[in-house]
């Protein structure tokens, strides 16, 4: 049975993203766990892939391990509490499937990787997952160590790409998802910053507050980056273009995008 | 007079903070200014000068230059329009004193960086600082090229440490100043990152929100680390003596926190 599940960000796709200690993190795990998700699998398989043979000594063995992610339901609903069920459905089924898979591993393979896009610390379930799993086996007195390392965040590449700060002077910065904004928007939020939107939620804001500036970018610090920033309701449709035009070229697009008031 | 400025994001003091992006940066800069703030500058130069020492060859030549940093006025003003003001008065006269120390360096000083604490953008005014200089250049015709590379902040390392995501499923993160907490904190903010709080003026908020959990860390991923975490109400005053100890024993503490309601 292992004895440490390591939990380490690895920013978003480009192997210089990684810190030094995530690095020396990656040295030290036997198996990487890696969620197939279908489809997409192929792209970020592989890109997990490459960044491990990137930076992984290549006498250090070690191995990816794909684990089948149970399906998760509709979350098009725009009712919290159902949302919240939903993925914590979702979570309890994973736990089941890595639990199993981590049972299995040979004896020689005690520490365990996973590797986080971006920073564990946002809008990612992998911390949720693996204190579920070191309950579970607690309660059976096996006592697994995990630790969790940063990495540099979506939000973070966005404005460093835009050459700008999140916040403005003394000012906040409030992080919140496509699914809430337009419920949620409010000048006095500060500058905002929205993750996991499939549909630009902004276009919604963009005639009730005019003035709205949009600074958004996809495929962050990698050689398909897209920035694109001006008037909300000026820039609105070339994002909705080129975001569409790239999800085709790649079949798949993660991007993100701060909102600042006047 | 210089081509290039890189404003470089290198975590909270210890080298393995650093992405391959930032070493690989600090190795093309000539000169790295470093703001000298006074008593507490000789710890934070001397950090800088470790990092500098630990990440860039030895064959490298670069200098590292102090600039006298203007005084700053009093911000303890709840007034954000007066607070602002102090702060754009006292950019300003840091844009002049960087200026003058810029256009003073020799022929072969081409690239200047600015090391930067967590990531340049958040709370720091080094951007703006850089944006006003490249502006001003640019009316006498010439034009310097900058970039920014993005940095582990304070609240990743909070959150890293603490093994912990900083927002719950699905809902916001609100990050913001010890000035405005008192004022501004309301629950269905999300979760709420404070930064720039000498004072822990989450205190204030023990008895009007009984359930607050609170999360605090000091010297993030350094030696020298204090992590604290509990219901607000029953460890401020935990925090309030091991914050005032540290001071004591370091001169200087750097602090952040996050507040989660139940």
């Amino acid at each position: 049975m292992i004895s440490r599940v390591r939990i380490i960000g690895i920013g978003m796709g480009n192997p210089t993203h990684l810190t030094g200690e995530a690095v020396a993190a990656l040295g030290t795990v036997d198996v990487f766990l890696v969620a197939d998700k279908g489809e997409r699998a192929s792209d970020l398989v592989t890109a997990r892939q490459a960044i491990c043979d990137a930076v992984i000594p290549a006498d250090r063995p070690y191995r990816l391990v794909e684990v089948p992610d149970p399906k998760r339901g509709p979350d098009a609903e725009r009712d919290s509490a159902a949302y919240g069920d939903g993925v914590r459905d979702w979570h309890a089924a994973r736990v089941a499937t890595y639990a199993e898979v981590i049972e299995s591993l040979g004896d020689a393979e005690q520490t365990v990787g996973f590797l986080v896009w971006g920073d564990p610390a946002f809008y990612d379930s992998t911390i949720r997952i693996v204190d579920a799993l070191v309950a579970r086996w607690a309660t059976s007195g096996h006592y697994v160590d995990h630790d969790v390392i940063a990495g540099i965040s979506a939000p973070q590449l966005l404005a460093a790409r835009h050459r700008i700060t999140l916040n403005r002077i003394g000012s906040p910065v409030h992080i919140t998802t496509g699914r809430r904004l337009v419920e949620e928007y409010d000048p006095g939020l500060g500058d905002v910053v929205v993750m996991l939107d499939g549909h630009l939620a902004c276009a919604a804001l963009a005639e009730r507050h005019p003035g709205l500036e949009l600074f958004w970018g996809a495929y962050l610090g990698t050689p398909d980056e897209l920035l694109v920033s001006g008037r909300l309701h000026d820039v609105i449709e070339q994002v909705r273009q080129v975001r569409a035009a790239a999800r085709e070229r790649h079949g798949w697009v993660m991007d993100t995008y701060l909102l600042r008031s006047p």
